[in-house]
């Protein structure tokens, strides 16, 4: 596996698993600065927040923009997170090149080939996820746009795919994890908070990611999930990823990983 | 279903069917002003062709940009014909815009919202893929970013979706017609040639969709299939096309409507 | 395409098109009867209704059993026509094999081999389903359980997989019809009823069914559909299935068929 | 959840993780007996091993039939293990029950209702493999069958389902298990050898399956497994066998529960 650098201090190496936690959506100051500090506490050393969403209908709430970014920047001043946060749009990507530590590239992004093209020009780690219509093999093509120049710090996430089954929004291919490995060089973070849909299916689909080998995790956290604009169903509160956080800190102990 | 002007001459009403047709990619002048003719010949009015091409792998042929929008230009001059190309990057729109009759929202970038809500804002009729990972209610929704602007002019194309089923390259939902027409306003266009993947599909899906009630159909058709830059397999031939067009025009005829 | 040998009256080839209705389940008498007779004054020559029927809960109405088959019996006494029956247990076969003129293997029995092999040991004519979760390869196999002992006189049935998409019961998957025909002789008849799930969807799919190259269609058509005692939204009226039968002759008739 | 009793000694409850292991087919003596002894040294108490095998071509290996119950038979007096082996046909039901302590419903027959009205009348154990096309709702539909007769010895299994992604032989569907535990009060046992389709996947499906909440594994281990008349991809070797299950006696340990 590729060493990811994420920031100086923060490296994804094999012997590691990263979790990645925050809201869906940057909302206020006091959402995300809150939610940052008390996960920091918790160990987590990487804060997502979406300032630009993807939103199946143009009347739902699209995120703060900027404004967003600025409140994400605040929350890493508060607490000296790293910054994860996804780029939507060609001409916005300068701006979030200027606050994010890590890049995005969301589900239905995932073959936008301009937008890979793009991003493939500048330097930051990016994230790559599955599109949820997209097999393994697209997938990896996609990351092939992404390193045609010379950036290698890409990361996959899995974070379920379009199936027959309703009981769930998406279904979590695990399977995913191993094939990848086997064919590419990425580290490969689940995204157990998309599947699931509803928040009582987290814990299980995040427990299993992590012993089917993933090297980390993003789990939508909010410290008031049933007030958040956006996913309202399928966020944490705090007090239920602290209690996920411990289990899989087992679980990759098992794997000999440590959690960074 | 509302009318949709594609130009002065050209409206896509209820008792039409529009046939669109041409080469996956514009390669060179002989190639697409030649096809172009032969088509105009047998009775299209609109010539498909594809300038930016949206490709899994960055090595495939990405298409001759803004020279295939001369070269589709030209075409047009020599035939009359009307002309549909695809815009991948919102960078790109003012160009497409300058050259294209239709604008083309292709299947990889059904849930691209940036580039939706920016097509929104011009003026030209636009047809919109369904992503071969995306629900009809998607589809529907990705439309309601297409129009909030006001412009109505928009046709719906299925074109095959992601299922288990490997020996055709996507499944194409002719359900999707008449759960489209309930739910919108909009015209449904079939496109048989990707989810066939293979030409000798191309007909019996062609002949099935328009069967079912689409407003018409967009088929891959090259000069020489077999020296094509991309898709190959499933692109018919100026003699397979002029075949097929014969036997879907008494298709549509049982259902009163008459071929544009 | 081999020839179906149904009667002595009855043969599939290829110049015809089968068209099979009746009710999902045999309820009684004058049902039964009344609906066959209407059924053969439109042109109709064989009769579909199940006696044992599959359904996903045990609270469900399982059929008639042996009673529905003797019904069966004076609707074909009543008017002539051929009847086509599922048989589900190994068990009810000698009972299915002497009242059906056609045995039916129903799509979740398409992998039942145990069911398979016993029944390729019988004469009558068998149509084979396609398993909803099965791919075209998959019910070719099971076809030459069928045949291993020689009967040949086989139909196969596409009738609508599981996929993604919800709008509709099941995606019915045109596309099998020429995949069918290329890699077996057996013919191919539409169900639209199943993927429909609803009556307003039947039209558009048998039609889209028919001109793909379908060898024949079965349709699920009732006295009083709001009264069945299975698939109620999906049953045609007579009504409707006269208007129907109509469109789908002049169909077949574009590509040189008659119906049968 | 239930108690679920399998034999006098061994019963599955809440604090249990049960494993159960063994070939695919029952081949000879020397297969079954050697490796049920050593699957028994490493602390496996249950031993599967087909005998009637459902294939999807009629000229694959069908299994030894009674004489694979026979040696079945010998591997329990050899161990004092309990069998699970796969009932097909209603035929063989009374043979299966006389030889089997769980009556395995395979996935092929998940819904095939007459066999499991049959088998609902026995009183052995009964494991119910989810259809690979079939949702969680059907398989609890299923089960409904199963225990309309008193008998809630019952025990669900995923085992993979059909889904566009090719890379592994059908999609592990690991959300099935909160959602199973959710809407039934019946155990989930992971098959993680079908999904996986390739020996080297098993141990990631396996960890994750474990994780994720399953109360119980069986996989795939045969002797030899490039000699195997079945499944010989999929199978691990005994050794491969041992390194999981220690691995996965740590993961479960973490949740509380012991291995039986």
């Amino acid at each position: 596996m590729v060493n990811v650098k994420i920031t100086d201090e923060l490296s994804l190496t094999d012997d590691k698993f990263l979790m990645i936690a925050g809201p869906c959506s940057v909302e206020d100051e006091e959402q995300i600065v809150g939610v940052a500090k008390e996960l920091k506490k918790t160990g987590v050393n990487v804060l997502r927040g979406g300032a630009f969403k993807p939103r199946t209908c143009p009347d739902s709430f699209q995120g703060l923009g900027e404004d967003g970014l600025k409140l994400l920047s605040r929350a890493r001043d508060a607490t000296g997170m790293a910054i994860i946060t996804e780029v939507m749009d060609v001409e916005d990507l300068p701006l979030i090149e200027e606050y994010a530590d890590i890049i995005q590239i969301g589900s239905r992004n995932s073959q936008n080939f301009s937008l890979l093209k793009k991003v493939s020009k500048q330097k930051k780690p990016v994230l790559l996820k599955r599109g949820f219509g997209n097999t393994v093999d697209e997938l990896i093509s996609s990351s092939r746009y992404l390193s045609m120049n010379g950036n290698h710090n890409i990361m996959f996430s899995e974070r379920g795919i379009r199936t027959f089954e309703q009981s769930t929004r998406f279904t979590l291919d695990i399977s995913a994890i191993p094939v990848l490995h086997e064919k590419t060089e990425y580290p490969v973070i689940i995204d157990p908070s998309h599947p699931a849909g509803v928040n009582r299916y987290v814990e299980p689909l995040a427990m299993g990611g992590a012993a089917a080998g993933a090297d980390g995790l993003m789990i939508e956290v909010h410290p008031e999930p049933s007030k958040a604009l956006s996913d309202a169903a399928q966020q944490l509160t705090v007090q239920q990823f602290n209690d996920l956080y411990g289990k899989v800190q087992k679980i990759v102990g098992i794997l000999g990983k440590t959690m960074i």
